[in-house]
């Protein structure tokens, strides 16, 4: 019997051979090739005393090599630590040992991050490198370990469980120590499957089918990138990685390979539009892209609309996987400009993913298409708390709810409108005010560049909103002020919402997720 | 936690409430309003003692009510025996005996098959009507039941477990008694979301989406009418339920209720199209179709197409549930001749299930697009054996695979082409002649209604082919051959298959699951 294991995807794809290619530079293999790799490294890790339950310390691009390491992990039993690169180096240093590694697999580029840590991992240290080269001496290269192992499946493989762990990684939040969270098999299995059955059921927004061209532009740090490591594989379909590709690399890929998926985070967007924009690319038809931030920019999902890009919005985190997925209402043609609206900010919950409103007393919210309540989320793919972290899991996983700390309007036909992350919103005068929106609004404006509105201590009111502007020319505050008065007139936004104050810089702080650091804006203007 | 448990497919579609309604007959009501009641006719047997474990023989047409059972069951942790009321009385009283009924759930229409329980049963007998009224004293209608439920939900329903039975149901072979197959929740959930994953996922075919209308024409009592009783809430879609519906009123139906997707056995289809001729109806454009029986008669599939029909086929059965679906192949175009040709024959295991050919004496047949071999499958959702009944398991299932009992050829791209069942094959000369395939290509000539080829011995071969043939008009033997011999010099057919000898009927004999019925053809002919 197949069960819900992550190496059975890569099995699958070699079962049901489309001849579809995976590639990596130069790199081009099929998936048979991908899973014989995957196998010979697997091997050659066992003898080197990798079993059941090591854990895997991953820290690449999204390269062939690093779908090797996830197939082989998986293969073997071992926990995948998927390491965020872009982390401080404090903070990666403590998801490495708090998560405990007892391998690490470096790539080149990132040596520098964990050079303290090269003499501790001794032999147990590889170079996530594609040739036999070693960079200094005494590792392995990946190369290397393939090449040394033999072609026989470990025995191991198919005594792993849908219920036993296959990887470990750490939420970025802005503040406090990184949290772990540890997902079976199974969990990471129906997740990834999820978002793309749910994409390719419901019509007109990045709907996903095994012909698409896949070129997953979230890192696989981030929930394996967001399942595209383990879905595409399933699908059969063609795998483009991008390994540190930037926005240039990018577009080239997307025309030269006849790319039709991507994901990207709304910073990753623009700059790939921006790009295309340089190069005298008018439209990238075809292009179909999953992208997260909630709610999308305005602005954003006007220039994708006419770049000719289809768009679904996700919601979701490290900490609860999948939760919702814009699509067009049954009642809005997908073809229609409503329809287009609707993808940029409505989701709609995954099949199986349960959700709840609450006010701060725990009261349930009415879903009315006005009121804010915190949002709660139940499925079937929930951890049941924090990696080693009793007092922080029991803040937030309750009675096998998640207590998510976005924030969100419920639409009465079940949809989901997330505004604001608990402790970016603000309350003034005892209401609630959904810096998202604000922000998605104001990007509209063809002078903004990006956005931050923040909370500022108020006398009168508790606190009032800020707005942090980054301009592409100079701007005044009174033009942005009408810009959001125009929405209030016409009833999009509540007059108080409207910011106080704005204040201009060249450029906005990012966190290691790539999301603006509110955080460190606060610290600098309120 | 959402757990993949029946009743949960409902509970989503609630929750993302669409607005799509489910129809039967003048009755229309949202998904909301068949999970209430749902919930109040699980209270309801709940009060009379259903409780988990205790098994609800069900037999009725595809009806609201049927839906309504199917859900309440689940909900109480009960197991459905979903019964066949085409079987002969003497076998459809032996599954309602073998398979342990305590209650049973009888549509008026069918109360003369079952009559000889009414008495055994006595007041745990409920007749599977709309109304309060009673055709006869001592039992209660459904309706009743759901009025007298109250509309809270059993707490039993958050303690059905994944691994808990959800049903019972009995293969139709055309030798022996009829063989029980149990199936978990998640067996039934996997399987049925796994045909309408793979549907979605592969363009060309019957490409099922959330905004799809659908119409099980394949009897609950099959595989839960292919899976449909829980995939078509699963998608929240308009659900239109056939009731007793012949080939006119099926074609109402979809032209007035705008079904966009239909499953039904080629005995059907050809039903469905000779009514839309007979009614000026030239084209059914929109309409989707899954269809089983393999292969699919090549004049069937040129009749769809010809009416703008897509069409999928599913191998599968009940005691292995859905197997493979045809596609498109990747490098062909959707829209292309060689794509409907595709759709036809050469099917794809779904994603997680695994196939091998093996010869008679278990050793693998190569997957060379001509030698035929024995079909073993594994899946998920395969069950461990027939329900008690050990001796007929240890034949079929054997070290986690199961013996399908039929013939295919493997392609080197992994795509079957199921050809025959072992029992109807014949081996001529120590050679397999596949009946399934001959067949394909007699039901291409015009004149030829329906086609079943059999064995006869034969001194010198063995045994050789015969045809049986219901024709349209009178058709003479040599024309026949001579149309098989188009496909010999076409290398499409080997010489030593064309059959022998012609022989013609005015009807074929059909067993309770709809197929040819050709033990009686060779009692009859051979």
């Amino acid at each position: 019997m197949r069960a819900l294991v992550v190496h059975e995807m890569l099995s699958a794809a070699v079962d049901h051979d489309t001849g579809a290619e995976v590639v990596d530079g130069s790199q081009r293999v099929t998936y048979g090739q991908l899973h014989e790799r995957a196998v010979r490294l697997a091997d050659a890790l066992r003898q080197l005393g990798v079993s059941r339950g090591t854990v895997l310390g991953v820290m690449d691009v999204n390269s062939l090599r690093n779908l090797e390491v996830h197939y082989a992990s998986s293969m073997l039993g071992a926990v995948l630590l998927t390491l965020n690169f872009r982390l401080s180096a404090e903070d990666l240093l403590y998801t490495i040992q708090h998560g405990g590694a007892e391998w690490l697999f470096v790539w080149e580029g990132f040596a520098p991050l964990v050079a303290p840590l090269r003499a501790a991992f001794a032999d147990r240290w590889v170079w996530m490198a594609d040739t036999m080269d070693v960079p200094e001496p005494g590792g392995p290269t990946l190369a290397a370990l393939v090449a040394t192992g033999s072609g026989r499946m470990p025995q191991e493989a198919a005594r792993v469980q849908e219920t036993d762990p296959f990887s470990v990684f750490y939420t970025t939040g802005t503040t406090g120590r990184p949290k772990g969270v540890l997902y079976r098999h199974r969990d990471m299995v129906l997740a990834s499957l999820g978002i793309i059955h749910h994409l390719a059921l419901h019509p007109g927004g990045a709907v996903a089918t095994s012909r698409d061209v896949f070129l997953p532009a979230i890192p696989f740090f981030h929930i394996h990138g967001w399942g595209t490591a383990l879905s595409v594989p399933y699908l059969g379909a063609k795998f483009v990685l991008p390994g540190r590709a930037d926005a240039a690399e990018q577009l080239r890929l997307i025309r030269e390979e006849g790319v039709t998926w991507t994901n990207m985070v709304p910073t990753q967007l623009h700059m790939l539009l921006d790009h295309a924009d340089g190069a005298g690319v008018p439209e990238l038809p075809g292009l179909k892209v999953l992208t997260g931030g909630s709610p999308l920019p305005t602005g954003l999902a006007r220039r994708l609309r006419e770049k000719g890009v289809r768009y679904s919005l996700i919601y979701g985190g490290s900490d609860q996987l999948a939760t919702s997925i814009s699509v067009v209402p049954r009642d809005v043609d997908p073809n229609a400009d409503a329809a287009w609206e609707s993808l940029a900010c409505a989701t709609t919950p995954l099949y199986m993913v349960e959700t709840r409103l609450a006010d701060e007393k725990g009261r349930p919210v009415l879903h009315d298409g006005k009121s804010i309540g915190r949002l709660h989320v139940r499925s079937p793919w929930l951890p049941s708390g924090y990696h080693h972290d009793l007092e922080r899991s029991a803040a937030s996983f309750v009675d096998g709810w998640f207590h998510t700390g976005d924030l969100a309007v419920g639409n009465p036909d079940g949809t989901l409108y997330v505004v604001d992350r608990e402790g970016d919103a603000l309350k003034s005068g005892g209401e609630w005010i959904a810096t998202g929106l604000i922000e998605a609004l104001l990007s509209d404006h063809p002078l903004v560049v990006a956005v931050a509105v923040i909370a500022r201590p108020d006398e009168r009111w508790g606190s009032r909103p800020l707005a942090v502007v980054q301009a592409r020319a100079e701007v005044s505050e009174s033009v942005l002020h009408e810009h959001l008065m125009t929405f209030v007139r016409r009833g999009q936004l509540a007059r108080f919402w409207v910011p106080d104050a704005f204040a201009f810089v060249d450029a906005l702080p990012v966190t290691s997720a790539g999301k603006i650091d509110k955080a460190a804006l606060r610290r600098a203007w309120a």
